[in-house]
């Protein structure tokens, strides 16, 4: 028996919600999970990249048990008290990998779903999301890769994930600048602090609680004075050069509302109201091309569904 | 010609939202103020308490031109590029003060709007703000001093207040519990390191960006898991005895919701679904009775009117 399942990419921190807020785009990668009797060590691992047609292209990720959609499918066994024996997992990829745009997470949550299917649904929602939190790290990307739209999560103290999806205006448009180099996570966390400025951790919890009430109420002056960030973006300007003056030129442009790094980035999201797409675009190609930066743009509503079984 | 306003007492914080969030509750001060000829250096300022018929017994407030609530009336009238000449402030108290209970905000913001009434109305609302707040030193206080009910404020970088009204269920009872010992808000703030653990600063985060989102959902679950604090609270423990152990004990309370520092403290307030007020005061009674504290229990209703004037 196989299953597989589509799982969105998601973009994570929205600015403000570092480690907590997060978002799906309809772009998709697909996890098929087969028991199979196979020889060696009984895993196989194949990733697929769908836009180039590359099989195993990437060297950077493990295809055996250290694989993290693997190690997820483990959990899920140990937790039924079982250990995986004879697996097959195929990763169908179209989400750039290693650019903010939550491809681990997509594929963590993929392989449980699939795996969960495959065992006849031993765990429910939160037992599988608190397993993905627990291989990801935290909650931001594996909430709207589950379950679609935009959310906030917490990965609270006893090891569950609590988590809500947000409204959102289909009025804001997102145009997401992806350039063409990839980003380690475990480097983008590497740059943060240990600890930070009272006043930016203050300044964090109420652009976090302004970017709540702007979604409720479909507040677009309220989400411009949110979208920002003080305890991530700073630091990693330096691993993705351009990043203030983009957020800075955007800034001028009318119909933008705000301008944030994905994730642990390299890629940008503006959030726009639906004018000044072409300006944007020229202005971040502007800025990374000075940086000898090349840069492909997506220009995605949010994918209001989450991962499906197929 | 003499104005007189009415301005509730408020509650600052709530637990996650440090210096952003806060409440107004039903219990007031009255300011008076009068532009009159007066003898000396044209000031008089007088501070009747009510509760005790007493006339200027605080010694600690100063009735001179040091005043916070002549010294916002007095950037009023700079404002206006005028300065105060001959002025007779006169605020009859009723809420106690230095407990976290709002009571600068509360003068502060019922002076200025009296004085902006005898000048003839020069400045509005965001005017006003942005000078109570220049005082003050913070928004938290002073929105929710202005326009009641339960608020979030943002002091942006243009000096400007942003601020908006958030939803409450009026079954989510508030029991403030008033120790007989005053904590002046500068020693207070005085404890707070200069630096945080990122990890706390994102715990505030997300668990203001809860608050937020319980509130437009009436989701006691949700508001259970965010009245939690770990950036102001543990550091007050010192100067708030058995602050720690009160919100410990009333979590296992039939009913009660969240446990949080009013302000900067030392009042507690609890938030409880109607049910087990007895038992709320009697386990707060029975800690603080221990370091021998008095408590004067407050059971009241969030004031949703903000001040008025009379």
């Amino acid at each position: 028996m196989k299953v597989s399942v589509k799982t969105p990419a998601t973009i994570a921190n929205l600015g403000p919600g570092f480690d907590s807020f997060g978002l799906a785009l309809p772009l998709y990668n697909i996890i098929s999970v087969e028991e199979t009797v196979l020889p060696g060590s009984g895993i196989e691992i194949n990733i697929i990249d769908e836009k180039n047609n590359e099989a195993n292209a990437n060297v950077d990720i493990p295809l055996d048990k250290n694989n993290i959609v693997y190690k997820a499918i483990e959990l899920l066994y140990n937790f039924i008290g079982q250990v995986p024996t004879e697996l097959k997992i195929t990763i169908k990829t179209q989400i750039p990998i290693s650019r903010g745009l939550g491809s681990s997470a997509s594929v963590i949550v993929g392989g449980l779903l699939a795996a969960n299917e495959l065992l006849g649904r031993p765990a429910d929602e939160k037992v599988l999301m608190s397993i993905a939190t627990e291989i990801e790290g935290h909650p931001d990307n594996i909430a709207p890769a589950f379950v679609g739209g935009v959310t906030m999560a917490s990965w609270e103290e006893d090891g569950s994930v609590v988590y809500r999806k947000l409204p959102w205006n289909d009025e804001w448009k997102l145009m997401v600048c992806v350039p063409d180099y990839e980003l380690n996570t475990d480097i983008s966390r590497s740059v943060l602090p240990k600890e930070v400025p009272m006043k930016d951790a203050i300044f964090n919890l109420k652009k976090s609680a302004m970017l709540v009430d702007a979604l409720y109420n479909k507040d677009e002056e309220l989400l411009k004075l949110s979208l920002k960030d003080k305890l991530h973006q700073p630091y990693r300007e330096k691993l993705v050069p351009g990043l203030a003056e983009i957020i800075n030129n955007l800034k001028h442009i009318n119909g933008v509302i705000g301008t944030v790094l994905c994730g642990a980035g390299p890629a940008i999201m503006v959030v726009y109201n639906g004018i000044g797409a072409s300006e944007i675009k020229e202005k971040v190609s502007e800025t990374w091309n000075y940086y000898n930066v090349n840069v492909n743009f997506l220009n995605l509503p949010i994918e209001k569904e989450g991962a499906v079984i197929l």
